[in-house]
């Protein structure tokens, strides 16, 4: 039986596209994740049974993302114990992504969320796996892996600059 | 027995000072009211418990208020069906109170907060007195009452500026 | 003959495609209303006759759209005793948005405006039908029926996702 | 009898100090004003009487303060063909002074506002005196005689870094 | 010979399709105008002859507009004793026109810019004429009249909103 | 030995007395943790050695506080591949702590920060202790009792409004 | 061999179009640049070996690009005393570009940058040219004649609005 | 004949106590500097004097500091080919230190201003000596000690904390 340990949940479909990066980078590391959409305006009540049994159900890391007066995960993070990381989502008629933003970040003292950058769901994504990585060797590996080729990356497009004439003696 | 009919609930005790406003003025225009703390972030069974009884408990209007990461005002709009205000209050350690504000404001479609300025209890109990008195000709003219009041202040400081030698034709 | 409950203004009819969303929802929901252009700057005698006469020709609630430095939904709730919802309109030139927010928001102690989201005139659709269900029972069961559809839309969402593929064991 | 040729008026009393500036420079630069309080929101009509009456009673400029939501500038050049200049005032509750800022200087095209610095009564007045100057030589000269005693004040201040012994060669 | 009596000065070329505004507006007031490109940080030594000549080759009024840190209204205000309108101009690579708002708007006690909103150059020439319109009966019969068709304008959006079908018995 | 699972650094020992509430919390949850002070800017190899050593040390979680243009977090994030806690802290000279939070918050992909509200240091400290949870049996009972706490003092709050008097029929 | 004075880097190839202008414009004033990519986040060991080794490689000013969380130029200030000119890039999810401003310009005292406007790598040339100028009399007469050709530019705009109809007598 | 490098200027003697910084700060490194007061607003002539005769004067460096709109620093820059760096000056009535940050950051292409972080004149001085060491080996290490001496006030910090019995094993 499938047993995801991260649980991805949005507020609206339509934040599909962004979060859905979240559950990518978690497939490539090898982490086990469910993806589903949970609104805490329009469907409370789910929101609070998702959040309430998420850790019986095994989860141990819930990413959560919402767009404007974002609640979602603040909200989670007030009925579960596990650790909640918020993804701001900049939905059309946010200002700018600023509402979203601290609505998830400045969350009061006794109830923290664990926030990343704008629309960053790969990044909650890498986060959750360095979390479950602080008790799983292996994982951590994988991490380590990742992030060296990301440097692989940088380091070929500097290579690639020399190539196309770009001086550089460094 | 006492009858409420606008609730005002507050995240923390500290919102006192603030929402306390709210309580007064509904006093002034006569409004039976009643006040009370709910935490969405530290008390979510309590906010739900309060939101989904509330209209039962024949309240028609909710104002509440919260600061940083609000989400109190929000959440009890997406339980009851009642009209609620919400009060954005300048915390401390409040980005200079954009957060209380977005955080409050910007919601999404489907689940309105009637929000007021910041730290703007004043207004909110008014706002749920105008509300009330949508159906209610008495009250109607003791806000109509109110206002007079407000205009009459602003005349006796413009004739008060005129007897200190403030020069004025008008 | 018609008997509009709710009034809905709007600063320039520029701001119609946004505005007339509050239209679809009261009519959606059962409530009569009327819309047309006032605006605060360039009519403001036009905008003292709409405020003064709201409450005789049997407006309960007026909902006010304007963009930039929005004065129109602050000023006909100086003028009227009737609550006022103010949808900020992010109109071109506007410093994103802050300006019809602030303008519309930040309104002194005595005069309170209901504020909405940016552009959120819906919200201001049904935050208008939620005033007039405070004495409505019927319409109160629309609010309550409106917000069931939210959900149940969520729900389905939800489903759909998962008969997509996404994994999800909740 | 006296016969004002600026009019200064604010949303209320506790502009006064702020606004008062306004005042000061004017009969520095002997310029007949009148200095008042009227509100937009509190006593529209007593607004709108003081605009449509302002350039009959031979009012030539109006300098308007108010803080927060503050539509007392935009309100009053709506009504009178008078230029109007707007001076923010950062009121208690303000968001440090972007709502009033914004709310007086996002005018719509047809409506200007002249706007000057947040608190800058002074530079109010000194405007005021700008334009009257424009068609009145012996005050052009005032105002030029004030601008050569601000340059004075600077050299002054630089001499004086001097013998207090910073080192300086210019 | 030709006497303008507004010169509308823009920081650079990629300003006229919003400086031309200032110029349409006055030519249809019939205000003799003359625009030309003066930049504060690229021709200095052009900006302080252009400021320090304006009032004695008959100017009674500059419009200067800028974008980014935009120097050229404080500037020219700082040298000459005319009125300076300053426009805000939204450029590429602008922090959303903030730059040059506040770049504008926040002189110092003693040298006001009379500014006005982001890009409305259009209010920045109804301003000039305004201000040259209180020693100019025939010309404030031109401002009045400009505001009337406004008004009118208003008034036949709103009628024809009711011919489309839009409810209104106001 | 005394071995550490979570590393608190901050930029400057002026951030103490907020970085300090971290620890306290942690104590309080029974988590072993170390405090130093390692600056990224004036101290960049001690940066990389605490980072890059992290892990063998034997930390699981590394919570870095710092102001202004706040690189801590993000330099050591880079390093090592632990989950890394970021506080912005409200610094002396700082834009109203927007600096901290957004240079915090804003990774880019590949490298995420898990940043709590502005000088939210307690929040940090739960935060470590939830992630350790996700491992940890006694420590979730801790979190989950903790969380309790703040609920009964919410509680005791409400009871103790209604017992000074403030109607509550909830 | 080529003797780079000037070292441009950047986070990411992704804002070569943008840093290209530094190159360009050192080309065209004769001054000797290189140019790569360096990642503070994705390769500290890279950052840490450019910085630490650019004075010895013969370099003199350091350019530096970045978005987002901008941590490359402060962390290679912190490592080389040679003066670092930061260029804050509008990436795309940064909000507005604030992000990275304000992680660049914002550093602690002790540890410099040499902030430009976002975007303007061009200018950073331009300053890094100037600072290099303080040594070099040919290339300060370079920078001068550069200096002059913007202004002849502007010049040749005023005249050619002339030719093309716009009135004016400067 | 005392030969100053470094010219520092500022729009006004109340930002002394800031400014003052930068001239300590060059002491302490040996680097010759000046202080005196220029306005760019309030002493335009003496501001086009200054800046138009700092080369000639053997000034290599300028470092200007102002308030509000702050056009000081750009429009020195416009007039000199000699780097200048910009300080901004958070003063009374500053939107929160936003507008000098931006007045002196966002200059158009061609004329950079070297701009350092809110009342960061201390880093200006440095920056200064950053930029003279490039020819000047002394002053190279001078600078190179100065940061060696920020460096080992962190250590002595770290160390403090331990023996005031905060712990770490680092």
């Amino acid at each position: 039986m499938y047993k995801p340990k991260v649980g991805i949940i949005m507020g609206s479909r339509s934040d599909l596209p962004i979060m859905e990066e979240a559950a990518n980078v978690l497939k490539e590391l090898g982490v086990a994740y469910e993806l589903t959409v949970v609104s805490a305006h329009r469907t409370p009540e789910r929101m609070f049974e998702y959040a309430s049994k998420a850790a019986e159900r095994g989860l141990k890391v819930i990413i959560a993302g919402a767009g404007g007066a974002a609640h979602l995960p603040g909200m989670v993070a007030s009925i579960t114990t596990l650790p909640v990381i918020g993804v701001p989502v900049k939905s059309s008629n946010s200002i700018d992504g600023w509402d979203s933003v601290l609505s998830i970040l400045q969350m009061p003292n006794g109830i923290p969320v664990a926030t990343v950058a704008l629309n960053a769901a790969k990044n909650a994504g890498i986060l959750a796996a360095q979390i479950l990585a602080t008790a799983d060797d292996n994982l951590a590996q994988q991490v380590s892996k990742f992030k060296n080729d990301l440097k692989a990356k940088i380091e070929e497009s500097a290579e690639s600059l020399k190539s196309e004439g770009y001086p550089s003696t460094f």
